[in-house]
């Protein structure tokens, strides 16, 4: 039995290895269902509470989709408007009702720990979707899970990982998470590009530090790109409280093929959490990376459904059975040529 | 043949005794599904359009949940500004339309009248999920729904019932609803309490009067809350055209373990009909009754869904079919222990 | 197998009588599931990811509740503002990652050419729902088939057609696209009666020229509306710079039960694409036309349900296999008496 039906998902802390290989092991599980190779009705019958407090469409139909690809429903909450919260609810008592409708709730919202909160109040496992600049645990599972995939290619594996992390690692919450879960691995040298001003956060250096990793810091990108893996990031415009001091930001580390040319290996692989921010005065990874197969931001959404499906899966006890319910897919898709 | 199939529910002025305990009987019967004991697709391919032109969470997401526990599909639409009619059309157009692409409709709407009038272009069953200050037909048999279950408990029944009403009675539209089906029982003790300007309005206080009941109105709780129910309502400040006047009466009334202990039977059952306003200024029902478990407020969401529930199985005439289309529950629910 | 599996539907330019014929035949077999007399669920399993960037009710709804009648779900995304497009995304980016999670989206975006560009970076069939004052394909696709119904009631084909396009043929695309699609046939003739300012675009013109059709163009209704169809329209404020432009010319041509008597045959069909604007000042068509059973506005709104339910079995491949994952409705549905 998992460890973790019934439970929450809220944090990166509360995996270590083992658990993170268990989830990644259903994560596969789940291709043939993602591909649309067969179809699964395991959770028919079963509603999603998919509460988002904060403007997404990427995390929110991701989360959506992966509970339809396992047969479940999905009712959905959109901003803070439309809500009781602006009759000055208390996030205890929407958590109360929400999960008195469902089985299962993916939520993000603005504020650091507030998902933490409403699962106090919830009667069904949440699954924290984004706090504000806090965690981001499934975005985190997914960058994890793509980077051991594409390593794959080239017969490596996490332990001894060279990556570079760059851009605003400040605000930039998908970073902080996976810092934390690379660092439950062995020997993974890290270096960090950005501003001064954007550096990662002390707490999660520490992290990184404790655990024995080798730690570069530069606000320069000459010589720091050959890394196994390089995650670029966009400057989190809307957590500075001054938007002119994002700004000067914007633009200033890019990514583009000559760069990759230049200072990457032949094999880099480039990731990125999404959205990327393509406008002139940001454009931090150029569009002309689309044509190279190291672009690997696609497979990242791609693998975002296998990861949630998999946590659906765990948190409602049903990963060993999802092939019970199978029944062939019927109409055409181009999903298969991926 | 039921009553209800084919037909709007609009307003409580529909029901009779005999009425609201037929639908009370098919609401007992969905609650294995609520609760995940067994699962029912007998709605599987129908249609819920679920129109929400005033912002709610709570009814919203209990009308499309307790649509999807059927088996059915929920089509929504939130808010004026996304709606055609802001280009002009008229109710009964937009009625018109949606109905053809539905096979039952739950609408909100904050002008009072508005789902009636919508009501006569549909071409399927409307269900008034509150028109403005008007009607809110399902909050009221669910809160009565709710008191003839808790009084089991102490081996009651609504024939006899002692109930105080209290806050904002003025616009409080579940309390109108809820009055008015209590005034179709016998011997009903009501007790008023609210500030003067916001009083339950006459006509109410005709429908109470003309049934017989017995009557006590005070702007004063001293005395007033040893009742077998104590139905506590928030200051409705969406419904104010000043809104300094409904500061002024928020935290009026208010109502917390201490006061409970002092002016409560040890067994009166306290209601809401939610959200109720947590902010400091207002806080008419404190956090610290949660652990009180004569607080019925929770109850009253689960089962709000298992009379919405009844309300779709009546009026699409599946009311005895439902557990012909039953099938197990593959996932682990957290519910089961509620 | 048919030339539309896997491909987009993003223009009328894309379709010729033969593949228009194609499109009707699958639609005349959605009826008996539009009309619940049998359901399907061949697409049990299938996403929709339905993308509405600008307000919609109905086309919105039409698209989500025709695929929940092929048995599939629906994904949705309201609004510019909730998407990663504000964080500076690219279409391109949007459809690569919307792509990743649907089987099949449809699509509606302010901007002309907005919804071919994001095909462009889609993985599977993108259907255009209208893309600013450029195209919507699927409105045309239903007007045409409400055409050739309404037809049939006199014995008349579409070959041979006299139809009346009156109001804002300027900037209204469904007048645009439809035109474009009758031009296919033969011996239509068109009157166009608009303001001088409003008048049909040369480059429709032009087509509608080029095919050798009869063409009448007038400022005035007299004379101009003994045809077997007019297709009235409403005055699209929203696409006029100067809003007080718009203002002189809503209410212009104004159709009413009383012009309908002087002015049109007994049987001269009217239609519109809705919504009609009903307010005093506009109220190009007028309520006391809906007791007229030549009004087929509403019989348009349903065959978008037959239309659309046609295109996603064509593009996925299904069309000939739906009525292999029958099964029988049991619930009550007012649908059967239209």
């Amino acid at each position: 039995m998992s460890q973790f039906k019934g439970q929450h998902i809220l944090s990166v802390n509360q995996f270590d290895r083992q658990s993170i290989e268990h989830i990644f092991t259903i994560a596969d599980k789940m291709a043939p269902y993602a591909k649309r190779q067969k179809r699964t009705s395991v959770l028919e019958g079963a509603i999603l509470g998919n509460l988002f407090f904060e403007p997404s469409t990427r995390t929110r139909v991701s989360f959506g989709c992966a509970f339809n690809l396992l047969g479940g429903e999905v009712r959905e909450t959109t901003g803070m408007g439309s809500s009781a919260l602006s009759k000055g609810e208390s996030l205890f008592d929407t958590a109360r009702i929400i999960s008195s409708y469902s089985d299962v709730i993916a939520m993000r919202h603005p504020e650091a720990g507030s998902v933490a909160n409403f699962a106090k109040g919830s009667r069904v496992p949440v699954l924290n979707g984004g706090d504000g600049a806090n965690e981001h645990p499934t975005q985190a599972l997914l960058d994890l899970f793509t980077i051991e995939k594409e390593l794959l290619h080239s017969g490596n594996k996490i332990d001894g990982l060279d990556i570079t992390l760059m851009g605003d690692l400040k605000y930039g919450r998908t970073v902080h998470s996976l810092s934390k879960l690379l660092s439950l691995y062995n020997n993974i040298h890290f270096t960090l590009v950005s501003p001064k001003a954007l550096a990662l956060p002390d707490s999660i250096l520490s992290v990184i530090d404790n655990a024995g990793h080798k730690l570069t810091i530069s606000d320069d990108l000459q010589g720091n790109l050959n890394a196994d893996i390089v995650y670029q990031t966009r400057v989190q415009e809307e957590r500075f409280d001054n938007k002119e001091e994002a700004n000067q930001y914007r633009g200033r580390f890019r990514l583009n093929q000559k760069i990759y040319t230049e200072h990457c290996k032949s094999n880099t692989v480039i990731m990125h959490p999404l959205p990327r921010d393509s406008r002139a005065e940001a454009n931090e990874l150029d569009n002309d990376m689309n044509a190279n197969p190291n672009l690997a931001i696609f497979r990242q959404a791609d693998n975002g459904v296998l990861v949630r499906m998999a946590l659906f899966a765990l948190t409602l006890g049903v990963e060993n059975i999802v092939d019970k319910y199978e029944s062939q897919v019927p109409w055409y898709s181009t999903k298969h040529q991926d």
